[in-house]
């Protein structure tokens, strides 16, 4: 076989790769066929006079590429390659993933969690209610705005690079100093940032359950984390709320059957403050007794303080973590309520070994925390763009809409056959 | 007792909010102390002058506030509140968190992976090459930047709401495109956005195993995903590499062992474009013939291409998902190696059921993506900032400092007792 091929010997690229891009070219045109046999290195090299290392080099790519049989005897033939798949053509999925890779039972467990994928739709007429997102419009977008732009001009671009999965130390150290005013004393290695308390959780379940593993949880409390907890195949114990929080008598009961029968929960999770979806926020003495329950059954205490920050209502509790005295405490904080959701950051405050391991599995399933945001973060807090005041207005404007939306309610939903609201202490409403 | 308590009846805050902060103050500063009596609530408002009913208020809002005990009888007495701790002086901590709640055996596991925290140095003097870290000179911060400003002056605020688990639409479709220059032909709702590679294989490991299931990797291989899938329990079997990749005799033979005894891998993970760490890019035919091995085995192959879009030695191998006739391929993606790490971006494209299963554990996991840097990575594509003069300027870059290092390691090496540096093929430099 001859081959014709046209090399330009000025240009800048190399000439086996001249050659290379050439005969590819022949065989996806169909020029060239499936086991048509090639001229030998040699001859090709004296065809087109060049070296014959030149296109022994070429050959090579062109195996790499699929587009040639590895060659053992004197002639190399040309090879189909497999072809690209178009999506539109393509045939039936191989495997039945639910039967022979997950498991039947798991994938049920999964599969009743998934939503449909929706948009989020952007009308000025419609309030959006669910999943306690904040209204856009109060979202400090402008000073933020202004945080990055500092951040991005200032500071090294090797903030930029993978960051220590702990989270940006600056922005840790500086929300163990904000954590104070909830008379929360911690070290700043006590404080693990996480893409929100979705991920401060996963970690915590992580760390402390394997499935199978017994758990407490307030009943009815925070879908999300039940979910959570049921996927990873924990037994989750529900301990009925009543109108001052969960409660305690039967939760002693449940921590003695349990231990008794050396099944000790791993953990108790609890929304002490603004608990969602009741929205009742405890008292004192029913933090204190709740923790002391945990110290005298040796169960760490998740304390999820999703609403800290908002202090609609003028009442100063303290945070169970704040009188954690031997460290069974781990606080879950955040700042989605404050700042705006998407920014997607939290923080755990623990016992330091524990974080130590938490961070190690951070670091396993996620390497690097989001550098960009966390610097800006850091940015916005530490230049002080009028935090508390920016939280003040915030929450004024929290409150007004709320007892708007009290007012609506009271008017309205009898006559739409909701003969009540129920509760209103905390921030949500519940029609009955 | 006779208590005696100013009350400013003009102010704007409310009465029995002036006496819960009047008593609280005597209690704090022991003007009160623990068992004293307090007033009735009929003697108090008639000393105060103000109505029974905002004495009892204030006594409510005391009760839940820890200063009072609650009162069943005629009087009411002070409280002793649990103290809040301060970090220099507390106590023991009263858990054996390893022994007790993670189980030794786990806990090793975990704390063999715990690395000092260590902030990143800011040296002009030092490079950074551990963990694949990008020279941050060359990062694109300015038009990077000019993207971030675009998005949040244009975009409505909502967008930095919770966005989709899946992450922003038009992002998911812009990636579907940009995927097609590599030949891979996938609809938006087959893609994934993760926070990095690591997510993405955390989630696939979530989804795929339980603990003691088997899975498959080359051995060398990627150091992360190893104990990645060590923490989560998995039985890994190593696959050697030889100089054209991952062994595929032995990974046959392994392969039929293990679905002839019933134990079949729950997938294999591969990195066919410049592994870590051997620098091997995989050819077509062998490409293809792992493909034909996953397909007859019924084994999911992870393809983990974190380097796809840096095409260093203008080499144009197929990804093997391209070749995907019967979804049985997870590609990895990821633009930390061509934009910033720190943005924690990369996805998965595979089986439109799959990625729904994993839409879910993500959701609840982490319930939203980052809003903020997946609209800037919008813009930042979309505006078409010059992505691929981009590319092609920081390859050109890395492809002369790779030389330069070359020519360093080859002049030094030998003379430090290094009597070579192995192997040259991929990005990487072994030294021997």
């Amino acid at each position: 076989m001859l081959l014709i091929i046209q090399l330009d010997k000025k240009s800048q690229k190399p000439l086996y790769l001249q050659i290379v891009d050439k005969i590819s070219e022949l065989i996806e045109t169909g020029t060239l066929n499936s086991s048509d046999a090639l001229p030998s290195t040699r001859k090709l090299a004296q065809t087109l006079d060049v070296s014959r290392q030149t296109v022994v080099q070429a050959y090579e790519e062109l195996w790499a590429l699929g587009y040639l049989n590895s060659h053992q005897g004197a002639y190399t033939t040309v090879r189909k390659r497999a072809s690209i798949v178009n999506k539109k053509t393509r045939g039936e999925i191989a495997l039945d993933y639910d039967k022979t890779i997950i498991g039947r039972e798991k994938a049920q467990r999964i599969n009743a969690i998934i939503q449909p994928e929706e948009e989020k739709k952007d009308s000025k007429n419609i309030i959006d209610m669910s999943a306690m997102n904040l209204d856009p419009s109060i979202f400090p977008v402008a000073t933020f705005r202004k945080s990055l732009n500092n951040m991005l001009l200032n500071v090294s671009p090797s903030l930029l690079n993978y960051g220590h999965p702990m989270g940006y130390y600056p922005l840790r150290e500086w929300i163990s100093k904000r954590m104070l005013t909830h008379s929360i004393d911690v070290y700043p290695d006590e404080v693990l940032l996480t893409e929100g308390i979705s991920q401060a959780l996963e970690l915590l379940i992580k760390l402390f359950t394997e499935k199978g593993d017994t758990v407490f949880l307030e009943s009815p409390g925070y879908r999300v984390a039940l979910s959570q907890m049921r996927v990873h195949g924990l037994r989750v114990v529900g301990i009925p709320m009543n109108s001052a929080g969960m409660n305690l008598e039967i939760l002693e009961e449940q921590l003695h059957k349990h231990c008794s029968n050396n099944r000790q929960p791993k953990f108790i999770y609890s929304v002490p403050t603004f608990h969602n979806p009741t929205g009742i926020t405890t008292s004192q003495s029913h933090r204190e007794r709740l923790l002391s329950l945990c110290l005298k059954y040796s169960v760490p205490l998740i304390e999820d303080s999703f609403e800290e920050e908002i202090d609609y209502f003028n009442r100063k509790v303290l945070p169970i973590k704040s009188m954690d005295n031997y460290q069974i405490v781990f606080y879950l904080g955040t700042f989605s309520k404050v700042l705006f959701p998407g920014l997607r950051t939290g923080w755990i405050a623990g016992e330091k070994g524990v974080i130590s391991q938490l961070t190690a599995l951070k670091k396993i399933s996620h390497l690097s925390s989001n550098t960009l945001t966390l610097g800006a973060l850091y940015e916005f807090y530490h230049q002080g763009y009028f935090f508390n005041g920016l939280l003040k207005r915030s929450i004024s404007i929290i409150h007004r809409k709320w007892k708007l939306l009290r007012a609506f309610l009271r008017k309205h939903c009898h006559s739409k056959g909701f003969p009540g609201i129920v509760p209103v202490e905390g921030i949500y409403f519940g029609l009955k």
